[in-house]
């Protein structure tokens, strides 16, 4: 019944109703004339959705691209954290235009001495290299040190959110929590650096 | 000359024009019938306007509630966090509605355990409150662990970007400097998490 799917997931009836309207959520099973059933996977599929749209501020066609992706057979987990960055990175996205090449060298070079091991095509490396472009505009020069300091942090998180993937065996439900986990990390990130940001500047 | 103030900023000639118009940039001052002088501060203050708009995708509105609190007497470095907090905390607030008692008392919680002092109407106190009330809704439980690790983070950036202001003696550019560098922290944690995430992924 969709009034339960409502009760369980705390999302409307309305709300439940407009989401399979427009696809992102498929119709419950018809058992009855009057009776849809709706199983612990729509509720998973529900939840997510919400997210990428509330959270994420993912458009309609984002989401049914996210979802196609999830949905696709054979899906492995390192795809499935490439389609969470690549749907939010319209949000993320620094400046307009490509990086330059030196920006893309200092990142380069950051990940490097953070150890990391990722492709020229990463996302991240381009919002990245997109920031210290507009930051040497700016007048604030980040410099190694402090780009390090946020490698440093950066790791830390990603090694958080891969542990916490741990104990989830089911492989598409491992898949939907990545996408959730990359839309709630960065608005996470954002609000206990302010707190921290208090801390350190009422102390000085 | 606004060419040449073009040529050392990096922004066209006709988009500070725009500025000034938009009232965002102050007038150069006009030394004689053909000639208007612009000085360092206009320099600075032309690419804190940029980075505002274009970066943390300000309204004009609000750059101007920005420029004006940051030109208010007595200014201090902690109120310059808060306004530069606040102005950016429409594109990052994770969901509308206010957070939960409960979430609260964990954004309290893992803020102690990090040795965080803060008053309670700090803005990061509330964005993450949010993102923990939809965690749970979401199918992604995230533990105290899990929360230390993203404090733990937060204290690395908090205090880079702190240890970063010490060399800057002017109070009014060290004002700037803080708000250019909220606006930058947000999508370089962004970037760098996807780097190492993807570095993770792949190991497993």
């Amino acid at each position: 019944m969709i009034v339960e799917l409502a009760e369980r997931s705390g999302v409307p009836a309305a709300t439940i109703k407009y989401y399979v309207r427009d696809g992102v959520l498929p119709p419950g099973e018809r058992i009855s004339g009057k009776r849809t059933e709706y199983s612990e996977s729509h509720l998973r599929r529900l939840r997510l959705v919400r997210t990428l749209l509330e959270v994420g501020k993912l458009s309609t066609a984002s989401v049914l691209d996210v979802l196609t992706a999830l949905d696709a057979p054979g899906l492995d987990i390192t795809y499935a954290f490439e389609i969470a960055q690549r749907a939010l990175t319209r949000s993320v996205v620094a400046t307009a235009g490509e990086p330059s090449a030196d920006a893309l060298a200092r990142v380069d070079a950051v990940s490097e001495r953070a150890g990391w091991a990722y492709s020229s095509g990463n996302i991240g490396r381009a919002i990245a290299a997109q920031v210290i472009d507009a930051s040497a505009g700016s007048g604030l020069y980040l410099d190694d040190e402090h780009l390090d300091a946020y490698a440093a942090a950066a790791d830390t998180v990603a090694a958080a959110d891969m542990a916490a993937l741990r104990d989830i065996a089911d492989r598409s439900s491992a898949a939907e929590v990545i996408v959730i986990g990359t839309v709630l990390g960065d608005p996470l990130s954002a609000g206990l650096r302010r707190i921290a940001q208090t801390h350190y500047a009422n102390r000085k």
